[in-house]
């Protein structure tokens, strides 16, 4: 971590800069993706800069019929590709083979325009495809809010894929990598994992790409969902997974939505809610072997057991790549998970947890290394539990019965400040090494009672003087 | 506004200074004060540095009845101040004579330690009244929380002010300013206004004191009651509002909480809310001239029309006081006031109002100087609207009726940025110039109609390199 001193009126101020990201884009190129997608990722002129990926279109080439779910913003100001995203996935019943990705320009607040602009993106996609039909293509964009699309420029990047001598659309490393960079506005690193994952004796492949750095704080359900009742909301955030697995649509919506839930909506890098969030996942069945001709799909009602394997194996790799984003937060320079246990619900731990981690004086203490317990109960009191019926009071929470622990991310022992409500004599010698680490957690017991399933996590970042340079300057 | 550059990575940076608060503290010796109160500030030895006033001490020594009422923060970890202010103001039925508070530690989270020194703070300082009998003595403190009072020194400092040679209360402009002092913690000075009003023929005076300058989102309320449903609640804000005009406990106590509602809960600089947070009026009736025994106590349902201009009074005059802890917001360089207007309820109205005083994404490129209306945007759709009923699903934001302008404050005219749902082509050079002032206004028309009563004001700053500064050093 590099310093920086400089003078501040009369005060001297250690700035400390984000430590270096380039071990995160540790993806191998030897990597192992899902089979039957053609993917790419090229410079279509939404950005200024020349070559530098702004449109990404991917395509599921299964003989196999391909699922897709999706998770969408809940902000009242939605944009038009989650409108026309929302309305194909409708529509096709939980169909789609294909999905076109901008940055640069988020196509949200741009009235009828935007939503014309959403559907040609899609449907020049769509005529990318083998045997192409009725739209099957979602869309998704990112980027400066009230701007329309360059949309010629974007068409005729797409088209370009339509020719043989222009096109850029493969399979294999460099073309998921370069998709993934199509994602990206002020995310330093492109990113991109992917997992192996075994069902029934058999083998299955997942990848998943995201972007996001700011205005992340996502609360996101399926299509047409309402407010999930998490009021501190509030990103962009893009993604897709891909995989070659079998799940029937309304399957795969059930382990999203669960996905989401314990994932990308329990990440916060500034507690702002984006009008694009965006999720999308396809599953294309295309690992079963071409002889197979008749894949059963995953369900849930007809087969429970491999259907939980699934929503597990989702739900872990969605953590991995939402904790990628608050990684990359804008000027963040720690990653700390906020845990909250001892709640009455899972929804006031996760509420909690989410207050603590949007609380700009937790943060900046973050940044300051400062183990300001002080902070961390403030916030931990300052919304009120859940009411179990309209006619009941809400349960409150008694300070006698809380405990705040600091629990480094080393394995060494962890350090408890308060234990049921009574501050410990806290060492600050050891309490600035656990916070001079990256990594670290705040472990917040409420003593209420509730079992291992009313745990939640939340993953977050400090606020730090980058992190204003970013958004004093940035339009998004 | 002085201006200094740095070189930050490959990028220079401008930081602005906060503008000088100097012309803030303008508050005139010859001001009128209210009659009957004798008060001090002094130093106690709760800071370190000596001579800095830390402890400050208000007695009415009105011959008739002094009414009391406050607002207490509604977080659940309530420091022991509030705890025992709340049981004496409980006991009495809304009477007390006295207040004592000191700045430089919280008394929070100190268990039953921090009750007893709360406790032996209030009853020191009821000796001090005239004719002292059972506790008539509330109590605030501001600073670090779990740490415990160095109650030896506050007690020796309150019992300082029985004995006739070292007594320093006093009723002049010195005594109201050097009490006023011994409130602040991280603010840049000290917050004492008053005003003249006039009753049925008659001149009344009132004047308040408060401080708070980060930990600013107060959520408070009577004594015993529940969160309000403002649910981005979050400050350690301490106020007192002194008046020479006669009301009854009840009615006090309803015109605060009208008035806390519209002025103090209704302001922003951090989107934090304390354990601290307590608004406390007296009301002596000492403007009676002497000879008329009977004072009557205004009372909302006997006399209607008196109550009303009191309450009109005390609301505005709470607003002014409010609006200068938002003038000392950490690192606060803009004053800006957001206002939201025909939505379906006031609530909804506050709800989003106070959604956009706490994003951070608003209040950095309100630091940037940047008319950035999609940040704004996405603030207000990322709450949902309040339900009418619990069986009734909420009103939704219609896209296409919002309206979003800028409004200068020396009275040029306003920018619109989005017209019913449409974006303005903006003259981005008068928008940088209204952003420019330190003053302006953010209104939002939701146009869901609904009428005058339903729209809210919130008084918020923006978030600047200082407030990281100052937070991630500071440890409160």
């Amino acid at each position: 971590m590099s310093r920086l001193v400089f003078k501040r009126f009369s005060s001297t101020v250690t700035i400390k800069s984000a430590p270096s990201k380039a071990h995160l884009h540790a993806i191998l190129p030897d990597s192992t993706f899902p089979h039957g997608y053609q993917l790419t990722g090229i410079h279509a002129g939404v950005k200024k800069v020349a070559g530098v990926p702004d449109l990404g279109i991917i395509l599921s080439t299964s003989k196999h019929p391909t699922s897709a779910a999706a998770c969408f913003t809940r902000n009242a100001f939605k944009a038009a590709p989650v409108v026309v995203s929302e309305d194909v996935l409708k529509w096709n019943e939980g169909r789609a083979r294909a999905i076109v990705v901008n940055s640069g320009c988020a196509n949200a607040v741009t009235g009828k325009q935007g939503v014309d602009d959403a559907w040609a993106m899609a449907k020049a996609t769509n005529a990318l495809l083998p045997q192409p039909g009725d739209n099957e293509t979602l869309v998704m964009s990112t980027g400066v809010i009230g701007h329309t699309l360059p949309i010629s420029k974007i068409i005729a990047g797409i088209q370009l894929q339509a020719k043989e001598s222009s096109r850029t659309l493969g399979s294999d490393f460099t073309a998921w990598e370069r998709t993934a960079q199509a994602f990206m506005t002020t995310d330093t690193f492109p990113k991109l994992r992917s997992r192996i994952f075994r069902l029934n004796g058999r083998e299955y492949r997942m990848a998943g790409m995201d972007k996001g750095a700011g205005m992340i704080h996502p609360d996101m359900g399926p299509a047409g969902t309402t407010f999930s009742g998490n009021r501190q909301l509030h990103a962009t955030l893009l993604g897709c997974i891909l995989t070659d697995a079998a799940i029937s649509p309304r399957s795969l919506q059930s382990a999203l939505t669960y996905a989401v839930d314990r994932s990308f909506n329990s990440i916060s890098v500034d507690g702002d809610m984006s009008t694009n969030d965006t999720i999308i996942v396809l599953a294309n069945g295309a690992a079963a072997p071409l002889v197979d001709s008749n894949v059963r799909e995953i369900d849930e009602e007809t087969d429970k057991d491999s259907y939980e394997v699934f929503k597990t194996e989702l739900t872990e790799f969605a953590k991995d790549l939402a904790k990628l984003v608050v990684r990359d937060g804008e000027g963040a320079t720690k990653f700390v998970t906020v845990t909250v246990r001892g709640a009455p619900t899972y929804k006031d731990a996760h509420n909690i947890a989410s207050r603590i981690s949007t609380s700009a004086l937790v943060k900046t203490a973050l940044y300051g290394e400062d183990a300001n317990w002080g902070r961390i109960l403030a916030a931990t009191g300052s919304i009120p539990l859940t009411t179990p019926s309209p006619y009941a009071a809400p349960p409150t929470i008694n300070p006698l019965t809380v405990s705040v622990t600091f629990i480094p991310a080393d394995g060494s022992a962890p350090l408890p400040v308060l234990i049921n409500g009574e501050p410990e004599n806290v060492d600050e010698v050891r309490a600035k090494e656990i916070l001079q680490h990256e990594d670290f957690e705040i472990l917040v017991d409420l003593g209420m009672g509730g079992g291992p399933e009313t745990e939640a996590k939340y993953w977050t970042c400090d606020f730090s003087y980058e992190y204003v340079r970013i958004n004093g300057d940035y339009r998004s």
